[in-house]
């Protein structure tokens, strides 16, 4: 601590709950904030505080959201019978980015990760077998992390997709675009070689 | 922007004030403190808010602080008559963590910098001139950052004590400790090897 006075000292305790900030950025943000952009920390603050306030979580498909059901729920354009299924919120923007993907989404959240106390409970599990009983689906797209625990709780998921005859599909695996193979890692090389296509 | 709705995406902008947040960290971070972290963010909203009403600028030394003079300029067992001169707040704890100077401070909050319209008037100058007048000082010790801003405000700051006939000192230059001499710049190690010092 800097020891300048509690509430610098405060700040910068504070500013750590951010990802990817230590006591170092912590310090350079705090001088930034008090020294040359009050108007910002002003505006960080009510934002923040707007933002608690008003973000909730999508009733049907969980990702954050401001209203009961998020923008892409309610929109009845969207195809009602694909479930694209993902870890975290970032991950449906990158895929709306990326893809022309027009079907639903459900976030769980994280993955399974029972040593962490993570388990079905936590990811909406529950909500998520309610929909694949009470909704049409034609498909369920696995999109969770290619790690350990991302298969694991897309392979868990697949079994209770698979239990109520859905069809259930994976994300392919492959060598990156505009990799260079040398340093592509073994695992994922052998994959892609294996499931090598026709042209 | 991600389209999330307008608190999600005011939140995101917001975090963008942060030195060194770029759109990728900002929406890492927004969906860090809402998914994960609201208690952190609560802490952190609140934090900015008692800073901002808390904390001003010694009135002395021009660093932050929460009370009229700073913790430092009203210590009176520390030495009144040596002044070190820096650029930022950081400065100030950077040598008190390295030296043992036990003397007072000024913080520019800056470097002149005629082109973005940073005078003296806006680095405390009058200030400064003010302390050399009236209070005994047997040393400035010049201490801003080795760029050509920092030594341009050096001088100007040198040549204000000089004409009070004040002794000037400037930190000394030379190759960092630890450092490899290929990789010293090549004016740094011209300025060591001119300066270099009998064993």
């Amino acid at each position: 601590m800097a020891n300048l006075g509690p509430s610098i000292d405060q700040l910068m305790a504070a500013l750590r709950c951010l990802p990817g900030v230590g006591p170092k950025s912590a310090q350079r943000m705090t001088f930034h904030l008090l020294e040359r952009n009050r108007d910002g920390a002003t505006h960080l603050a009510a934002a923040l505080q707007q933002a608690l306030s008003q973000v909730q979580h999508c009733t049907r498909c969980r990702i954050l959201s401001e209203t009961e059901l998020c923008q892409r729920c309610a929109d009845e354009q969207r195809q009602q019978d694909k479930l694209c299924i993902v870890e975290m919120p970032s991950d449906v923007l990158a895929i709306e980015q990326a893809t022309h993907y027009k079907g639903q989404y459900f976030v769980l959240s994280g993955h399974l990760s029972p040593l962490d106390g993570i388990g079905p409970d936590a990811l909406g599990i529950p909500q998520l077998i309610d929909l694949f009983d009470n909704s049409v689906i034609s498909e369920v797209i696995l999109a969770t992390n290619p790690t350990v625990e991302g298969e694991a709780t897309a392979h868990y998921i697949a079994q209770l997709a698979q239990q109520r005859t859905i069809k259930v599909t994976r994300l392919a695996h492959g060598i990156p675009l505009g990799g260079e193979l040398e340093y592509v890692d073994s695992g994922t090389l052998s994959h892609a070689f294996a499931g090598r296509e026709l042209l």
